[in-house]
């Protein structure tokens, strides 16, 4: 008979108080939490035993993170292979642990997992891995993404009245306004002095950092004006919490 | 002196199951909460009603919704003044309430407050119809969207690795194909056979309606394929919850 093994994909959003009823309800019904472990100064792992410990308290297995290759220089191509290796690296190690533990596992995701996250793919590899004999059964639950909660703090909508709002990343900036596009949202972004802004200085940006943690920064105004300002403010944030993630909508303006 | 006025608009995602803990503190915190009454059946209402009384139990004034143009030929403009009117009207009632009443006052919105939805932006209405007297302080907090819940129940991420994915509205689907981009997330979507799919055969659609609730339909496939099974499962959900609200990726075959 095949083994079974359940898999939770569980959005934890920016923190403890962003963990929907049905994640805390998910998270007191499975076996043991997997989680990737980036060595010693990891504070969202922490956040995650924490989230963890508040709802049920199930194992925390912190897996050691494979090594990935984050050189600077890399091309869009190479970047892209580097990342599929990365997740190949990951999978291998979870599906170890699921075949030796089975029962019902948790991933706990940042924010939300349909957003530049790469578990529901690390997952379908794991279930590829498990192969025939291991029947694997996974769902995801939403949570809280940090555009949603950039909108909040800024009290803004993502976008004009009934006009679109386009989310990428911010290597891909200039590639959404050679496209004619007006209102972006940009993630995964590098410090802003390494960002290219050519020809965006009299749009308007709402930017913020560390949202949702003890470092949070937030400025908007016009880019031309604040980018100074959102450098001073990437820094702050990284010196508050040890970490940085930043992101920002910017508008074109009429 | 100045009467003082809190608002705080929170995001309750497509139901009780997302409530997040500092919205349901928030709610625990508020003297009322101001809600648009649609009329009789409106069943988001009475959702909303059993939120309020599970967290806190505080009053909730249902007001009458202004009347607002939905004919159908609308163009674009002639729909966003409509939009605009209608705003007005209910910016002017719910000042009335507040000035009378004072304290703190909760907004349940739909989903998250930063897509397609205007309750920030009568909130700000609001206070400048209070004018100078009365100090408007007002806070948003997020909820769980309805793309997130599309994505999570399809199992999806929202774009490739790395990529944008572009959100708009049904009607502007073809804008959004004209301009060069291949994956694109579209709500506040007519009946599919209002909405042109023109030329997009071949692309992949995830859609869902009634995502969270009793009649929740999920559809994915070619979109050549799976339109005629799209229109029937929006048939069927909006017979099982008496509404129906769909959303859906839909994505260039590579
Ligand atoms: C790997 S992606 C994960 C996104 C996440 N799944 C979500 O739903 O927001 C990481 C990027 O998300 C954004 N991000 C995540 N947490 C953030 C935070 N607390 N404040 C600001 N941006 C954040 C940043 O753009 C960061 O580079
Ligand atoms: C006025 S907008 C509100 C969106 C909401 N603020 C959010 O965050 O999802 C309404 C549109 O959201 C989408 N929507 C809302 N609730 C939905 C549900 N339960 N299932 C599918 N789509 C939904 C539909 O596209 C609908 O036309």
């Amino acid at each position: 008979m095949a083994a079974a093994v359940t898999i939770r994909i569980l959005g934890v959003g920016m923190g403890p108080q962003h963990v929907t009823p049905e994640v805390a309800d998910a998270l007191n019904g499975v076996d043991y939490v997997l989680a990737a472990d980036k060595g010693e100064d990891d504070a969202l792992l922490a956040l995650r035993r924490e989230i963890v410990r508040a709802h049920g308290g199930a194992e925390v297995l912190g897996l050691r993170d494979p090594a990935r290759d984050r050189s600077d220089g890399l091309s869009t191509g190479a970047y892209e292979s580097a990342v599929a290796d990365w997740h190949d690296a990951r999978a291998a190690q979870y599906a170890d642990v699921l075949r030796r533990r089975g029962g019902t596992a948790a991933f706990l995701v940042w924010g939300d997992p349909s957003l530049y996250d790469s578990t529901i793919r690390v997952v379908e590899k794991v279930r590829d891995l498990l192969g025939p004999d291991t029947d694997v059964d996974f769902d995801v639950l939403p949570g809280i993404s940090a555009p949603q909660l950039l909108a909040a703090r800024h009290r803004i909508v993502l976008h004009e009245v009934g006009r679109p709002v386009h989310i990428t990343t911010g290597r891909r900036l200039q590639e959404a306004v050679a496209a004619g596009l007006d209102n972006i949202l940009a993630m995964l972004n590098p410090a802003p002095d390494r960002l290219d802004f050519t020809g965006l200085d009299d749009w308007t940006i709402w930017w913020g950092a560390n949202l949702g943690a003890a470092g949070e920064r937030l400025v908007a105004g016009r880019v031309g004006d604040v980018l100074p300002a959102i450098a001073d403010a990437r820094a702050a944030a990284h010196a508050d919490d040890g970490w940085v993630m930043d992101a920002f909508l910017i508008r074109r303006t009429l």
